[in-house]
């Protein structure tokens, strides 16, 4: 039987309120990865952990881990954890949340006398927006988990060039420990990861459920050099069959991929597929036919079947489009991830966790990627709770209700506190 | 009964080496309306007109009439006229074979001892590349004509600026001329304007052509400034239904257009439909749902009916567009410009010529916009005869066979010697 625990949403708020002073740039929040927005972010958090008595250690790569140890400390651990860096003129609470989410459970437990069955740990992981500083995915915990390759290593700050293995290096830490292939944390030591994070879609607050259970993180296939080349021409000279035109051959790809989307989402297809960008280059302009066009394609599913599918719409639409307007497409290199499915008995407890709680919860995929995913492909029990959330992620304007934060604590503190026992 | 004149082809020729020479910016050919590039080409030609012993003036505006005297020279005189600006690195032929086609077919005249019926006039003409300059269209024909609007003597230069009408001053020129309505020509002094201009397209090359008699220079809707506002949000988190894609509502328009125009086309529709820019904006990137999309559309037709049907086919998509996807559209000022059909009497006079010379011509509508429109919007009998060429215009890979310039300045030079005689 657990206490009445309550979280300590009071020292989160006051963490938010710091980190955001701290870390505004003007315009929204910067919190560089392996840059001086993280360090003060995670001495912030480490500080108030100490200062709550809690165990403080990092690991070599830099990720911090601020514990409540439990009645056996030698059982495998629940971790709560999340990331501290952000996009550039991004928002307070990607990431933030769900480390302050932790604290606020742990610190709350602490309040109430409560000891877990086994060590809690708030764990605050580096890196975790590489994609908009280093062009690799979720250097921090793949560092903490040993699956980090090692020549992920060499790959530059997008801004200002400098290797990732030199930026951990400036900020203390030792990028051999990659390349040795150690590892700080494993599915021997863990026995749950739990994330709490913004929703980084508009589906909570448009169902306007607080916050959302979710089953899985997306795979996904992606093109971010595509081009299209045709021909520039006179845009009044030239007749409709002597034409090689990139800008509307591109629009016309990206309608029949939108179309083939629809089509297989109604079919049952959970999926989504983006032309991020889509664009005549410099050299188009007025009375001229566009001879180059640019894309980036971004597709998504759970079922990485669903992105194959759409994948063969790609291809035989350009096959075809080439043939009929003269133009010629190069979709550049592909990248992409597997999908992670979210563990059930990770969901079953947030599940449980939130209906003795009185707290709706939605069941629902993820968008977006998260460190959660390099938890799963552990084979750590890994879990997502949502934060309903009024304006996206990655922006000034993240917005969250302190009440609905409050209540995503709630679940992950009782959850935390049961899991496993 | 004609002596058996023939072109002056060496001159031009000659002339063409010039100004390349002159004018060659390292990319392509540079000559700024009302700038050096210009001032060169025009003090080039004076040169070579009066070494030939032609009348030489220019007007106000700068436009330069060089004439071989005819035999009544009270009579209405025929103009062979073009232009000598170019776009920013352009090709050394539009525009400037028009010029030297008259000089060569007046040289020929004159080297043959042969006096017209009536005043033989080769214009060279101002800044009809204003598009590429100053935004306003035809400054010098139209100046020339006292068509020219005086508000558009305050238009500035796009790359640096400058009022036209400061241009127009700081090379030597009165403006004054504009804005107190005078004009150096009009119907009552010019029995017929024939301007020989490349083909701005592909088609003669295409059907192995060497000459085109033009029977009109279309009329145009143009949208230089449209614009699509959704919502940026998360490429992964943002389901369908939630979206406010900006990118794949323009994508949507413009194959709507698209498709309509190949509709109208098969109804007989002589017109053409160009999204000749069409972009995401630089706040678009990975991960993200385009919130802005940015398009430059271009409408002709012969027939201004045809570009109101696509208009109102344009009208339709943007309401359902808009009504589907969440987003709104902006089509921003509407531009273009009324159709000018050519002269009957030129066409046949060209003809004939053509017929006489044993050159095969094709009889085709312009792609472009020309000097020649202003002519015909006064009433002026107007005619262009365009040279086959092979890598469209406006770039500095615009190549034209000396063969068919030739061609077309006999046919040019024929026309003159006969017309309204």
């Amino acid at each position: 039987m657990l206490p009445n625990l309550m979280p300590d949403v009071e020292l989160a708020e006051k963490l938010f309120a710091e980190l955001k002073a701290r870390s505004f740039d003007g315009v929204g929040i910067t919190r560089e990865a392996y840059g001086p927005g993280e360090r003060m972010a995670h001495a912030l958090v480490k500080d108030a952990a100490e200062a709550i008595g809690l165990e403080s250690r990092a690991d070599p790569v830099g990720n911090l881990f601020l514990t409540l140890p439990g009645t056996d400390r030698a059982a495998k651990r629940v971790i709560l954890g999340s990331h501290l860096d952000s996009v550039a003129q991004g928002g307070n609470f990607d990431g933030a949340a769900g480390v302050l989410a932790g604290l606020a459970a742990v610190a709350g437990m602490q309040r109430a006398g409560f000891t877990p069955a086994r060590d809690i740990t708030v764990m605050a992981i580096r890196a975790e927006e590489a994609g908009a500083w280093f062009p690799t995915s979720y250097p921090g915990s793949r560092g903490a988990l040993g699956t980090m390759p090692a020549a992920d290593l060499a790959v530059r700050r997008m801004d200002n060039g400098v290797p990732l293995r030199d930026a951990m290096r400036a900020e203390g830490f030792d990028p051999g420990f990659v390349e040795r292939g150690e590892k700080s944390i494993g599915p021997e030591s863990v026995a749950a990861y739990l994330e709490v994070h913004i929703e980084q879609g508009p589906v909570l607050d448009a169902e306007e459920i607080p916050v959302g259970i979710v089953t899985g993180i997306p795979g996904s296939r992606r093109l971010r050099a595509g081009r299209v080349t045709g021909e520039y021409n006179h845009s009044g000279g030239t007749p409709r069959k002597y034409r090689k035109d990139a800008a509307i051959a591109l629009a016309d790809l990206a309608v029949a991929l939108d179309d083939a989307w629809c089509r297989l989402e109604a079919q049952g297809h959970r999926m989504v597929c983006t032309f991020c960008t889509l664009a005549t280059t410099a050299e188009a302009g007025f009375t001229k036919i566009a001879g180059e066009a640019t894309f980036m394609l971004d597709v998504r599913a759970v079922n990485l079947h669903s992105c194959d599918l759409l994948f063969e719409v790609l291809y035989a639409k350009v096959a075809e489009i080439e043939a009929r307007r003269g133009v010629k497409f190069d979709l550049g290199p592909e990248g992409g991830s597997r999908p992670s499915p979210m563990d059930a008995g990770v969901q079953a407890g947030l599940t449980r966790a939130a209906a003795a709680l009185g707290i709706p919860a939605l069941v629902m995929a993820s968008g977006g990627g998260h460190d959660a995913a390099a938890f799963a492909q552990t084979g750590i029990p890994a879990g997502m709770l949502f934060v309903r959330n009024q304006h996206g992620s990655h922006n000034p304007h993240e917005a969250m209700r302190m009440d609905d934060f409050g209540k995503a604590c709630a679940v992950a503190q009782r959850f935390a506190a049961e899991f496993g026992i």
